[in-house]
């Protein structure tokens, strides 16, 4: 195991109603003057901001607000929210929506307290700095609810770039599975996906004797292999949503991910098909992921041999473990297709020709050198290789 | 799942060598004079005293010390502990050692700034405001280093009670796997031993629908089989103190346990265990578990014949399944013993005359009303039955 450093100092308020206490978090994590930021119609048609808006005024916070956040969220309103958080002297920032919006938010938190250009934080730049951050979660998928991390697109060039940061970490979560109830069965499908692919992401390491962190990831996927078809078959099943929005969260504050190498050569991978195609981020990665894993499995057999075995319940073929490896794979993307997840290019809408320059935008856009690096290094050739093992 | 609250604003600092960063982290926490607490002769011996003094000196923190915590530590040095805070205008505790000195730390910080008997705590209130605590931690076992929970043993009637909080929870903690590679095979074995039982009583629940915290703690019960013997074979084995070690947090931080009931009979039995014989924790947790699991196993029989073929590998029966929950506890049974763990009274020092005596204070005393819950209800005459199946 690595030497690792953990902090997760976010209050999480889970269950039914808790959307109502989102006043007196503020009030607690010491916001004085907020900026609700949301995305479009459905918070505001399930009366959620209304609710929330009402938690603020029982407290007397007064507010400003910020819509308009879509999914692959861009850099356009986070500048314009910048501005808006410095004009009306914003010190707290609420996110009520999903992975998108609250990656919006952390992106403004971190840009109103600097002085240069937010983009640095998503060129490489870690941020130490930022305004406080809640969060009242509509769509467990993303993790951002508990996690350090933020992904934005840049409108100019359309580079989807992530950036990270302790001071990102949400001071409060509200997490009420009831709030995701609402959701179309791909929407659903997507965040499972998402979910999955933050635990194989840190699943797929080149660090030995990391037991305790192999045990908790695939704790975690059994939980949504055994949740996921269910939540699918009964949207409305509390329990079922319960269990995934917790493991949502777990998957990716990270403490089943200390001190192990991870890999995230499958959300580079993805992010350009979304930047390019606009497609969900999760329909991307149900693509990516079995492509991927197809392509770099031969790197550490075993690996993928154990997730084979002890997640998806394979039979080990002792004599020759590549084919227990690639039975995991195999239904890693059988799963995917049972909830309903788009399988290749063709049903994800996206076209053949425009791998050049998607390998371009991946390996070579945003100053990097040729190359991405996780699991593998995988070269601008590897990159081409595994868009066309998703045809 | 239930509706909770989760808040663990720890700072995790694994890894070598990380106990020189103890001065700054005080610093980057708030302190200005601190109270180094600690055990006996090992931390001295080791030179961990002296290169945590150097670190404080480093950054220029004044501190007191105070040494002298016992295992199962007592009420008459946390009255000191408050006293010598209070003369000497301390801010910040740092607890060097094992559960017990955090334990006994986080007594005094909750001690210090109230007005009433620190006691109060112990009998039930709950605690809302305590000076900030840093740890270095020397042991794997009670998981006080993430927890907010504390127990000390009031010398007045040898009552061992349990304290709980956030306000106690650690603000940092320093987990370098190393300081754990000294320890005599007996305590890392106890101390295996406390970290299975936090995640037993866990397991016992009487809410359904917790798959996401069922997989959890098996992913860590199946992490304490493998590395278990692993370091009771090889202590310097530095990989397999550290998987244990962040299981040992992980274990008992809660998120494995949120949104659900818990057992904590199987740790009030032991207390009086290790109140009246002063055996190891441990030790007592060994010999008590396979006796009140076994009692109470039919109160669900299903939920142990779980924990059987999950965590233990054993097949399951259809026709029976109280013989797979029964293979279950004999495998947790065997697995003590193997790694030197006693298995009854005779091995524990314990005496089978001492159990009405024990039966008292467990249920009657510190103003018990005659039984006390979790799983089940243990009336007298159930705790006396449990113990009985102890000789």
């Amino acid at each position: 195991m690595e030497d690792f450093n953990f902090y997760s100092p976010t209050f999480f308020a889970f269950g039914k109603d808790r959307e109502n206490e989102a006043g007196s978090l503020v009030r607690r994590f010491g916001g004085s003057k907020v900026l609700i930021h949301y995305g479009g119609g459905s918070v505001i048609r399930s009366g959620l901001l209304d609710r929330v808006k009402a938690s603020l005024d029982k407290e007397n916070i007064p507010y400003a607000e910020l819509g308009g956040v879509k999914p692959n969220p861009r850099s356009g309103l986070v500048y314009e929210g910048i501005e808006l958080c410095r004009k009306e002297g914003i010190d707290f920032i609420l996110a009520v929506g999903g992975g998108s919006t609250i990656d919006s938010s952390k992106a403004i938190a971190a840009g109103v307290v600097y002085d240069g250009d937010f983009w640095d934080f998503y060129s490489g730049k870690l941020i130490e700095k930022a305004l406080p951050i809640g969060t009242i979660l509509t769509i467990a998928a993303a993790g951002s609810e508990g996690s350090p991390d933020s992904v934005i697109t840049k409108e100019e060039g359309m580079f989807k770039r992530g950036a990270t940061g302790d001071a990102i970490r949400p001071r409060f979560s509200i997490l009420n599975p009831a709030l995701t109830q609402t959701l179309p069965p791909y929407q659903t499908a997507c965040g499972i996906t998402d979910i999955m692919a933050h635990l194989y992401e840190r699943y797929l390491t080149n660090t030995t004797e990391v037991e305790v962190t192999d045990r908790l990831i695939e704790g975690l996927l059994l939980t949504m292999i055994h949740e996921g078809p269910r939540v699918i078959e009964d949207p409305d099943n509390y329990e079922a949503r319960a269990n995934i929005m917790w493991a949502g969260m777990m998957a990716h504050n990270n403490s089943c991910g200390v001190g192990r190498s991870q890999d995230w050569t499958s959300h580079d991978i993805e992010h350009e098909l979304s930047a390019l195609y606009d497609c969900a981020h999760g329909a991307g990665l149900a693509v990516t992921l079995p492509a991927n894993f197809t392509y770099v499995m031969k790197h550490n057999v075993m690996r993928f041999a154990q997730a084979a075995v002890r997640v998806w319940g394979c039979q080990m073929d002792f004599a020759n473990p590549e084919n227990t490896a690639r039975a995991g794979i195999e239904a890693l993307r059988r799963f995917f297709k049972s909830i309903g997840m788009p399988g290749n290019f063709e049903e994800l809408g996206a076209k053949e020709e425009d791998i050049p320059k998607m390998v371009e935008s991946l390996c070579r856009g945003n100053g990097r050198g040729g190359s991405i690096s996780g699991f593998t290094t995988l070269t601008e050739e590897d990159c081409a290789n595994i868009y066309r093992l998703m045809i």
